[in-house]
């Protein structure tokens, strides 16, 4: 049988993030599902990705002048209304029938960047003509293959893709268990795989080991000048960081931007939790590239907390599909909405005027 | 159909004030339940206000010679039979049909100071006239119509009240999913909206974003000022604050007293509780105005807490609609007697003759 | 209908302290099994009592050459088979019909201890008659009255008591909801105040708090000396000690033992857990005069734990309840040989051939 | 009824080691499951033993160029495939009808080393035959009689075992209520304890309390040295240390290797979780002697945590004895690949070449 996404296409009356999950979960086949939220080993990590966000408390601050918050900002001088994009994940088809087609465009009718990942469902080009308006990424994983890097990576410039994000956190897929115990391949033919050669196949019935196989194991700092002179000089973003070294490394390797993340809990298990990690990054980079912040946001709160800790955007991951799955384009946007409208409180009540502001709103760490 | 407020009367016999809530819970409609008693996002604060006070431990002290703790104090010096005054809350008549003309009944028979909120459902005038000796407070959500804060201020001056509370944490509402849940709008009319212009309407039938709307939201510290001019020189309470630097720049502004609260968690969401924001607050202010703490108080050992934090005297939101809605004006001082009783056993247990004396009693932050 | 208490008599064979609950809240009327039981307040202190011992931790050694720990201590030069003696408790008759006079024997054939309460169900002299070669405390409530004061005291001499516990801690009661929601009142008399005047009553149909509306509110460090004249130079031990200072001040005012307690988390509640407050205090007292420990202890881990933090022996209250309940004499001395196996297999793994060892042995507060 | 053990031969499908025990307690008599998995007293130690883990978090580490991590080390120049070794547990005939002498192939089979207890079901001879490539440990609870101890350790020497592993940890039994409850007899003979004497009898239908009075329990660091002239000079590991100045005094007094375990939760209870004594012993022995660590090893992270807190391999108990039970020899197998798929991600994902990287990860303890 052939797998039935979403073909919703309608905007969301959303009560909170997690609600729509809920959602999702009741209308997705259970694998798909799975592979979608599920996390490596036993899923401490992914819990506390959003569990971790409660120990910080950023603190109300009283007749600060605020007629009306400004959400605006700007990442590698793309206009963003808010300070969110779109985080890369693999497989939009599984949410929705016409996959990151569809999501592109809900994203930029949100003022927003999209990131396409190398395990998207649609073609880099398709992905472009969807939506030729929408400011995009493209998301690398490094195959053994270097004619396949660079197939992927002159796609991305030809289609008007204005940064490479390097993903650096998964050289080998985490030990996923709902995958496992699904017995999950995926129901849908990876495209940009199948576009540059049929015989490698398009991923379509495999596992994510088997995709994962493909994967360079060896990543080392030399791939990020080596991506970027591929890249005809794009900004190359390395995600995946969760340490201060790594960071400062990353830089001086020629990295324009760092991506903090812990891949949303599907990585390595028994590690802290994404928010952790971030304020030592952040105050390591110094604001010398802009810091790129995802795992866990789920809240306006959430998205404040992060900015406070140092980051300068945000990026959404599942909620992003949740939206795509119940909505379609306009499901997407109103996800993005609704994050502005818990926003625009959380500045109003800590005092900022502006994204600026907000950035040095006091956050406090209660845990300790 | 017309909204149906409880008419009880009655003493109550209080076993303690959470099991006086389910009471309530059980008799009112959910969606007037919800209002009360519901916070913003996934109510984290509204649950840490009360769990947060378990993390304070009062030292029992022994052989103090105490033949019996004396309770009494005083506030802008009016006296008080115990530290306890009445926070402003919104709409009482959701809780009994006569709404704030009982409240202040009960509040003055326990002997305590009552606060009277802009959005109360009875008229400055007529709660003047229900309890003519009961101490009163009024509470301002500054409007930006100045005509309607002249109007509501003349009304406070001209009917004795004798402070000005200026709330400054809810320039906008917090994201309160109870009532998008329950599609919640007011069922009764704000009579002091009512009474300055029908134009503008009552309130009756909105939102309480509608509400919102007509509120300043650029509140600023010049606004302590502007307030006090036009209430003809009453004491401005500041109330809201949450940071020590807010409530040194209030005082500097011309703040006659400082309330810490966080609105009963129903602004901003992952903030601190309100208990633990109170300590550094108190240093701040160094006892140059009174310190009135709000937000949790449901036990005697909270009270205790509070003051041996540093408040002066603290107020008591939702328990005393509790009361209300249970017995009327008998119930609301149910509600204070019963408190009285346990913070007498506190007080005596804790080795302290006098409020005085409670606000220097050992307490330890066990948390860290 | 006349009271029912047990009529047991024979050994238990105990898994552990925490089952042999279980056992009495079942075969025990609700009322009573409430006043032994219960708390005050929301009974947080009474959970942090036995909680609280989590966060301790002994260090287990190895290769220490012991044959076979030795359990035996002194308290007052009296011999013990090992360092708990029992606690004070009112009305054992709600657990046993013949009360303190089958508790004293159980706790005399374990080679302890028995203290006897003012509030007992039995007779000073009975209770020393029951068991002449027990050694024996008596606990004091002081009286307002101090005839009665006198008259106990003196029955307490004559009858060969070897020291005055007098309790500081509760000179009124905590406010113990279990016995409000069952509306407890005593179902028998409590023989001392029967034996010294008819005319204020044995207490029986009364509730708690009507009794201790007799005791002496006012009490100071003045009555350490008053009640060791009174009693004629025997020991005075005071109970109820949680703050350091406290402890410095009742032995400067001649106190001959320190009684660290929270009364079974009956009294102040919001408080500390009392093995949270003992290490302080015992530090306080270094060694000048003993310092016994009750509050929480269910497991030889926790007497350990106790002896570890500074105590020299430690009381049991509810535990030697629940075998009088269950066994009688046999039943208490049950207990007390459950907790010597189980204590006898602590000190072998923690290193310790004696108690003075134990008081040595390593512990850490795994808390902070 | 003659004990039925499993006799099961087969290769396992593990998802994780955690789902394998419910397996397990599925097919397995109450008694003979409760003797494995039970703790001492309430349990607590052994839960924590698992939990602990969740306190510490391993670094995240990018682009580090590992094309695929060796998993590979060695013990005492013994080479093994993963840095994990089989604990010593008492009869595996419950597991397995064939018991240590099925055990001990699977462990070969996966390249790591089998350690046979004195009290397992199957002769030192026995089992050395049953697998003569597979490097074997013996461990030793020293008897009260040197007869059988010299029988022993005479039996492994001759029998090439390569270690003696002396129980320090185990002098008399932990507190344990599952076999108290289950009031559990072995079902099947000891036979290395028939073999030396039929007159002490082979343990069957003996509790644990019962073997262990045989038990050498004044046991003393003059010990190490004399087990060593006893095993004719073979390397003494002396297990169950849980400090610092035990560790330190075993080295100076002979020992060959130091074995970090609270016996898997089975003796003192009330004690720290065995993961976190492990560092500041480790930082004690100063790699002066390999440093070996169990109790609470359940996935690929926790073998990395324990590395990078400082052992040099760990030892797996329970879990192999539910690979055994489940799989025999095969399912043994099964348990170490397993373990060695989970921990070689964590690697990758860490950033360690090898093991000897591994044990320099970065590792922080959220705890505190």
């Amino acid at each position: 049988m052939t797998y039935q996404g979403s073909t919703k296409e309608e905007k969301l009356n959303i009560i909170d993030l997690p609600r729509l999950r809920d959602a999702v979960k009741r209308d997705t086949e259970a694998g798909a599902f799975g592979y979608v939220d599920g996390g490596s080993s036993d899923e401490q990590v992914l819990r506390d990705n959003e569990q971790a966000f409660r120990h910080y408390q950023l603190i109300p601050r009283m007749l600060q002048d605020i007629a009306a918050p400004d959400l605006s900002t700007t990442l590698f001088d793309i206009p963003l209304t808010m300070p969110v994009i779109a985080a890369p994940i693999a497989a939009h088809g599984l949410m929705h029938q016409d996959g990151e087609q569809v999501t592109v465009k809900g994203v930029g009718a949100a003022g927003s960047i999209f990131s396409l990942s190398t395990y998207g469902n649609s073609r880099i080009a398709d992905v472009a003509s969807a939506a030729p308006d929408t400011p995009k990424f493209f998301q690398l994983y490094m195959s053994r293959d270097d004619d396949f890097n660079q197939y992927l990576l002159d796609e991305a410039v030809n289609n008007g893709y204005k940064a490479i994000i390097l993903t650096a956190d998964a050289t080998l897929g985490g030990y996923r268990e709902a995958d496992i115990i699904n017995n999950f391949t995926f129901p849908l033919p990876m495209e940009n795989l199948a576009a540059f050669s049929n015989a490698a196949g398009s991923g379509e019935g495999l596992g994510i080991a088997d995709i994962y196989a493909r994967a360079k194991q060896d990543l080392s700092l030399r791939d990020i000048k080596k991506v970027k002179e591929m890249a005809h000089g794009l900004p190359v973003i390395v995600k995946g960081i969760q340490d201060p070294d790594d960071a400062l490394a990353a830089i001086a390797a020629g990295a324009d931007g760092i991506w903090v993340s812990n891949h949303g809990g599907r990585e390595l298990n028994g590690a802290p939790a994404s928010i952790d990690t971030l304020a030592a990054i952040a105050k390591a980079v110094n604001r010398r590239v802009p810091v790129i912040f995802d795992s866990g946001i789920r809240r306006g709160e959430d998205v404040a907390k992060a900015l406070a800790l140092g980051a300068d955007v945000v990026a959404l991951g599942r909620p992003m599909l949740w939206g795509l799955n119940q909505g379609g384009a306009a499901g997407v946007q109103s996800v993005y909405e609704h994050l502005a409208t818990e926003l625009k409180i959380v500045m109003q009540l800590t005092g900022a005027h502006t994204v600026a502001e907000l950035q040095r709103a006091k956050i406090i760490n209660a845990k300790f």
